[in-house]
């Protein structure tokens, strides 16, 4: 993205981008079929869970004003409006915390002005929202979204991290509020006496951890090792969800003596209890708010159009991370003039409004490049096994999968640089084939293990649509009519799906994997060389990783603890944008400039949005009856926030090897002996010239074949510490 | 062990073996230094626990006649006794579940009788004692435990497995009692209305799992990525231990209105209290017993005789299964008399006699070979390190390290076979090394990764010694008189530690694994061929496995069905005894000889006592500062009561490779395109002819060197089945 500031030049490029593949929005997402689900009941529990449990916190905050019918409301109408004419539709919009805070403080000092009062509330919010709308779209137009390229890794991993810690930390709150009367509740019921109090507490203890346990065990299924492939597929798709249904479950086992309120449960109005649908009339009061706290409604909204700005450009940044190789183009300048206006509309309505939410973003990309990856797949073993039964050699064998693999790309000018993978693959199985002289004879699936080395080769794609964020958000909606269903969820379970949320979002987070590797034993670091990880493991020194990891969980810690203070706690994202200063001028004094460059690559420049050519996507597999095997996929997309390498066993050998000085570095504990002698992997450029600032993009870098072994693992500065 | 039933034989043929290595028993134990702990506290928490509990629950069923101050000093008395005196040191004794079920048994009939009454119960147990005690010496001395080789792997893994389910059941049984009222209690105290029995259940819950999940995590501490050597060590030595501590004192935190009795804690009286006594005078009582039931008592004596009989030398054959590569004689005829005096002072002192207890013994082994590997280790880095520093050539490395070894070894006559691994690497590197011309270079830690290389390299060894079980026995003795301590525990974390010892036992258990294996998707079952893994796996179709195993299982259920039947549940060893003349007689119609062989080797014919030579063993670097990484040796440890093979990824390739069709078989994800050729393993024995069943301790072919790929994983029948 160039800086341009230009006015309605960001948001003209963003509408014409978008413009371009936005049938292709609607025809992929269609013909994926009913795969689509998986990730929309991922995302519809990640994004409704959070919603409904800080519409409780603002029912408590606002003395009733708001409630979970309006926070759901808002999601929804939101999310679907973002979803049709939004622009990245793989943003999630929501209610956030941040949101619920600024709400309350506002309703704080609402209700002791006599010219306000408790009646007046939501009417003045609804000021400050055209206020905010009013700056929203002012940025939009002053193309403020330029420096969106400023918020580097640094940056944005460190938010990341800030919202897992508050997830995290509202979990354990809750846990622990679990053991206390609730404010507000009548203390002479049976429930609250200290034993109903303590027995709720342990209950709440009990279901909490269960749920997260078992989440978190069932989105590992893919890999599991015992059931059929398909039910592994469905335990990892809809694990979540069903284990949000099992736990509830289970808080009824209970009977008898046991009082009802126990374990708690959910406490929201019905949307048709009165005082659900009070909120909606609220603009024919806006003009009797005085116009001196009409003109003060500009104090707040200042602050919660900064907030916005920074959490939906961030949410839709990380949502977005190169390692994800998205093809189509980023919206940044438009979506925020959308935001604009549906903050307005959400002030009119009286409702909280919406931004884009972290982690449920980035959470959205990831559970869509699993689909991608399983269509995908599907084809090219289809394709591979065709020209087995065939008796076709290994030469037309490949081509056929090229073609298959072709004819399901969309149609992009970078395609070219993602089938890297296939060929690669394609040039080892050859040189070991010609060197055993089986070129020409038919290939047999013993020679080429047809599901494992497709699953190897497949670079890193998402199923980039609007279908799954419509459904969600529709879903959502829905949860506004389920509200009685809704709450028969215990609300420990709900803590348990905090922690869960909060560690899910953990692996891939170059940040937290820094935090890690600090605490990792130096005879243990080799193991990090053996998994997929990130280039600065080789190329940093140990000693100046530790050193700028240091730096940011301080920086971190000093986020967390401003969120603690009542008021200024909102202006915590203040604080995280000043890191772009930081970055930019303080940490190069400290730093050598290619280790900043590779703990945290700042692109100050960025490729112009892609052109994206209107041929239609091929239709893609969405019927093939492979269900994924894919843990090894699992691997990839769990830590594919990071540009990663992988150590492999050597491929193949040569005839004429010899064994450099570079095998005895990190030897895996089963081949130590093996000496990686003439790996073939000769044809692959070299990280410097593969991947440069300057294309942010080009997705062979970045795809899980890039063995970036080669010499350079044996010079290792990690290596060098462990001596 | 021959079949010889001449009076005495066997007896004397087991003191002659065990005398000759009696001093070395102690001088080999006290030459380990402190590092002897770690396995004496280990097998200490597991015999005491279990015990205690038994204790507990033979206080309510016999009216308080018989606590656990009286299973814990029978423990003690024969445990010290045993391991001073008794054959194989590795046998742990306790009061186990079937005495206490007997017990139960002898005290409702005894009450019942007008001439004895509950006053003479235990005079007439000390009858029944006497006769029991009588049987035992005679089965001695007629050499009944020559037919202990008609027990195999199928009886005695099943017996293992129904133990686990004995353990898993009081497990859950005592989790479910937390929310029910105690029989025999005052139901009117503040703990047993219904919201504290509810918060203490869940309070229960919290505990057990919390106890469980971290105490199997903790056993893990070797292989973890995080903190340094020693931390990791001393948590996988200790783990367990500090977590009945850690969840002990989480059970104190609620305070304030929690009543005192919750959550519930051991409830068994001081040694010093009035009842913990009175049995210790139970022989003056004895002439007080009608003669009628003085001969009477000869019925539950046979009955208790049998089960002693087999359970006594099941758990010693459990714990010196030819995986361990044990060095030292076995001694079940010795023992079995020394179980017979035992018994009878037992019945004397007024206590429940202890006899061979499972699954503690082979959990001794099992320690016993993680320490003498750590120690074996250390010593064979010195060796390496030091040639390295004074440049010595892959041939003189080798050489010194082999006399290192060859130091170490207690000199017996089979110490060539379990150099084989060493040799075999040997010839390995020697080999990498030729093709490269470094063979007379200087060897340096990059050509050779000391650690990982002897982690590799080491055969499975256990320190055969006396102190483990003497101190353990001891420590259990010190149990008596730490009752107020004790009594601290909350019952919770007792019933997670049943659940704890019923888990850790699973693996290595070849029933188990065959279990699991039924349960592995087809398509995932080249995962196990590239573990660790047994013999049949490779040799067996996957029917007969699977018919074998569900016949096993089906066996397994109708016995574990028997021992809820009150009274006919004792007899269960019965059925198990059943299973000798089923696996001699009736399964060999079923399966193909060499399938039922590698499914359940059956070694009807046992090689001698092996002579022992009079040297003394090589000092041990006790006090070598080394920590053991070991993670690797964990895998080998935990499922080593299989004879294994392990899938290597090819250690070298030589120039001359011609690729075979055995690469097709089941090719590791990451390594699926490295043909396996040329595998140097050449010198390697086959199978058949290095392991025969007339020679079932010969180590070689049971170490974890043993790659049994060659050819024999292509045509393996699991991999047809995967097809």
């Amino acid at each position: 993205m160039e800086e341009t500031f230009v006015p309605f030049e960001g948001i003209k490029n963003d509408l014409r981008g978008r413009l371009r593949c936005y049938k292709q929005d609607w025809t992929g997402g269609i013909r994926a079929g009913y795969r689509i689900l998986a990730p929309t009941t991922y995302i519809f529990f990640a994004s409704a869970i959070p919603v409904i449990s800080f519409g409780e916190q603002l029912e408590r905050d606002t003395e009733g004003i708001l409630t979970a019918v309006q926070t759901l409301a808002s999601t929804a109408l939101c999310g679907i409006i973002h979803s049709i004419i939004g622009g990245q539709p793989l943003l999630i919009l929501g209610v956030a915390e941040p949101t619920v805070i600024m709400y309350t403080f506002m309703f704080n000092f609402a209700k002791e002005r006599s010219g306000l009062g408790r009646n007046l509330f939501l009417a003045w919010s609804g000021w400050v929202c055209v206020w905010t709308s009013f700056l929203l779209i002012l940025l939009a137009i002053l193309g403020a979204c330029s420096i969106i390229n400023r918020f580097t890794r640094v940056a944005g991993e460190l938010f990341g991290l800030l919202i897992a810690m508050l997830f995290m930390q509202q979990a354990i709150k809750g846990l622990v509020d679990e053991f206390r009367i609730p404010s507000g509740e009548n203390t002479s019921l049976t429930e609250f006496i200290p034993s109903w109090r303590f027995a709720n507490g342990m209950f709440a203890l009990v279901l909490s951890f269960g749920l997260l346990l078992t989440a978190l065990k069932s989105r590992k299924a893919r890999s599991w090792r015992y059931g059929s492939g398909s039910l592994r597929s469905l335990i990892a798709d809809y694990g979540v969800p069903l284990m949000v249904l099992v736990w509830t479950a289970v808080s009824y086992i209970p009977s008898g003596s046991v009082p009802k309120g126990i374990p708690r449960r959910l406490f929201s109005p019905n949307p048709w209890s009165p005082g659900a649908y009070e909120n909606w009339t609220v603009v024919k009061d806006m003009l009797d708010v005085p116009v001196v706290y009409i003109i003060g409604a500009f104090i707040p909204a200042t602050m919660i159009a900064v907030l916005y700005y920074f959490d939906h450009s961030v949410a839709s940044q990380l949502a977005q991370q190169k390692e994800f190789n998205l093809r189509k183009p980023s919206s940044y300048h438009y979506d925020l003039l959308l935001l604009g206006f549906l903050t307005l509309l959400c002030g009119l309505l009286g409702i909280p409004p919406s931004n884009g939410v972290i982690p449920q973003s980035p959470m959205h990309t990831k559970s869509l490049a699993t689909l991608k990856h399983q269509l995908l797949r599907n084809r090219l073993v289809q394709a591979a096994r065709g020209s087995i039964r065939k008796n076709a050699s290994l030469g037309q064998l490949y081509g056929n999968m090229q073609e298959a693999y072709h004819q399901m790309q969309t149609p992009l000018v970078y395609q070219e640089a993602s089938i890297q993978g296939l060929r690669e693959l394609k040039e080892s199985t050859i040189q070991a084939a010609t060197s055993t002289g089986q070129m020409d004879a038919p290939v047999d699936e013993t020679l080429f293990d047809v599901e494992k080395e497709i699953d190897d080769l497949l670079p890193v794609e998402v199923k980039e649509q609007r279908v799954s964020n419509l459904l969600q958000a529709t879903m959502v909606g829905g949860c506004v009519a389920a509200m009685p269903l809704l709450k028969k969820i215990p609300t420990s379970v709900l803590w348990g799906y905090f922690a869960f949320m909060a560690i899910e979002n953990l692996p891939g987070n170059q940040f937290w994997e820094r935090i890690l590797l600090l605490f990792t034993a130096p005879s243990r670091r080799y193991k990090v060389l053996e998994e997929y990880h990130a280039t600065f493991v080789e190329t940093v020194p140990f000693k100046s990783i530790a050193t700028f990891t240091i730096f940011q969980t301080i920086y971190l810690l000093t986020c967390f603890g401003l969120t603690w203070i009542p008021i200024a706690g909102v202006m915590f994202p203040m604080l995280i944008m000043l890191l772009v200063p930081v970055r930019q001028y303080f940490l190069p004094k400290f730093f050598k400039g290619a280790h900043l460059q590779d703990l945290d690559a700042a692109e100050y420049e960025e490729a112009p949005a892609l052109p994206f050519t209107l041929a239609t996507e091929a239709e893609l597999g969405a019927g093939a009856s492979l269900a994924g095997e894919g843990e090894i996929f699992d691997e990839v997309i769990t830590r594919s926030r990071g540009e990663f390498k992988h150590v492999s066993s050597p491929k193949i050998t040569s005839s004429t090897a010899t064994p450099s000085n570079d095998r005895k570095s990190f030897p895996s504990p089963r081949a130590s002996y093996s000496p990686r002698v003439g790996e073939i992997k000769g044809e692959r450029s070299p990280r410097s010239s593969g991947r440069g600032p300057h294309s942010p993009r080009t997705p062979q870098s970045h795809s899980p074949k890039s063995e970036g072994k080669s010499s350079n693992l044996g010079k290792s500065p990690l290596n060098t510490e462990t001596k």
